[in-house]
């Protein structure tokens, strides 16, 4: 989903280049969740809406912070690649595990000039997306779902289901033992 | 499929780290798609078939240059892994995109010494392989064709149809609308 | 699967630190399987069982040294993520190839408090994992199985049989022609 000619305005890519040089030198250096303080202002300063209590990782990536949205106990794992070009909502209690894939970006792919098209991903309160899954433009993850290990999501997912596989399945309710 | 026997030459293992060290010391620190011409031309100077206007970014990996060709605007995105120790051709207007896997070789599971083998591995034009996924050695890409994100495709794709999935299966035709 | 207040004791976690940065700083220097008798006791030194032919190649990730058995020609390549939180056994002349990841870690989705699992995972004598396949925690994979590329692997794999795709679905019986 790189191009030749960028869709984004010179604005659009000042921005985040600025963005990439501050994370890279200023935050990323500090591993994992240490000086989770800093980074979550840092993320601000770019115009993420930050919980107080939400982490992001050293290693995550992310592509436009003004597209980014946190809640509470939200995390971002190490080696996460938001690539936010539309927004990203991740809901309370929420994680997203390592190396995940946020994927908001895609190519119009009946258009002749193979344009590119964006659509926000919401991950509902609770919700886990697990180690290394990809979740595709347009997705809505509901509250409490469970999306297994590199499971390849471009549909919505059913809040308190289990999917899994690529393409992602539902496999079972979730339930939680009181 | 690094084994501890190498399947190369000598000669073929001092030249790929020759191509290795310039590529990561005289490419690679400029981001992305800048100074693109030296890029090419230093691809071209290791042997590689490159046109005027084929894109490899800065942090894609060719691992044979000599067995690369890349057609009128064609595109290796960043992160892909073009593991060519047979031929790789990509077609015109063709784009393999962030951390997609070329993979020409494997082993001979059926042999008592696990032999590597080697089969090219051809794009067709206008054809877009998605981000993150994988082909497989022998495998052709019919012009036109998309291979979904993520997909992992072992056999042959028709021309302008679109596949996805692990393994990957037909989703349905291409049409461009004019 | 990272979290936010650690499932490991604070010995746990010095311990794995100052195992990252000796290998980081010790052993990554060298590529690939240079000096590969100087990074086999390095793993001992930090409690790993590794026989005097084993393969740990230097981009290769061992969370908890302590937790890994390799016995003869056995090999973890490139990339590996061996994320050993319960104990990893890899066989003899088993390889596991470039980028593959070994996960012995979850989360229980049925409690409250979304605490995290442990189940070890081995490999047999002969098994083949191919590139980026994923193996999951509890695994079990058979002497002689091959594990196709990129394919996510959740349940036990027969002896002598290929598997394959996400989820991995039994493909054929794997025969040596002698």
């Amino acid at each position: 989903m790189d191009g030749f000619t960028s869709p984004y305005t010179t604005g659009n890519r000042v921005r985040r280049m600025i963005w990439t040089i501050c994370w890279n030198t200023l935050a990323r250096p500090f591993p994992k969740s240490t000086l989770m303080a800093w980074k979550r202002l840092l993320l601000r300063m770019f115009g993420a809406k930050i919980a107080d209590t939400a982490y992001v990782y050293a290693t995550a990536k992310v592509f436009m912070p003004w597209h980014l949205e946190m809640k509470e106990h939200s995390c971002l794992a190490s080696g996460v690649d938001c690539y936010n070009a539309a927004p990203v909502t991740i809901g309370e209690n929420a994680t997203v595990s390592q190396r995940c894939y946020l994927c908001t970006a895609s190519h119009d792919i009946a258009s002749a000039d193979h344009r590119q098209t964006e659509q926000p991903i919401t991950i509902g309160d609770r919700a886990w997306v697990a180690a290394e899954a990809f979740i595709g433009p347009g997705v809505s993850i509901g509250d409490g779902a469970v999306i297994g290990a590199r499971a390849v999501v471009v549909r919505d997912v059913e809040p308190w289901t289990v999917v899994g596989g690529n393409p992602a399945k539902f496999l079972k309710k979730r339930i939680i033992n009181h």
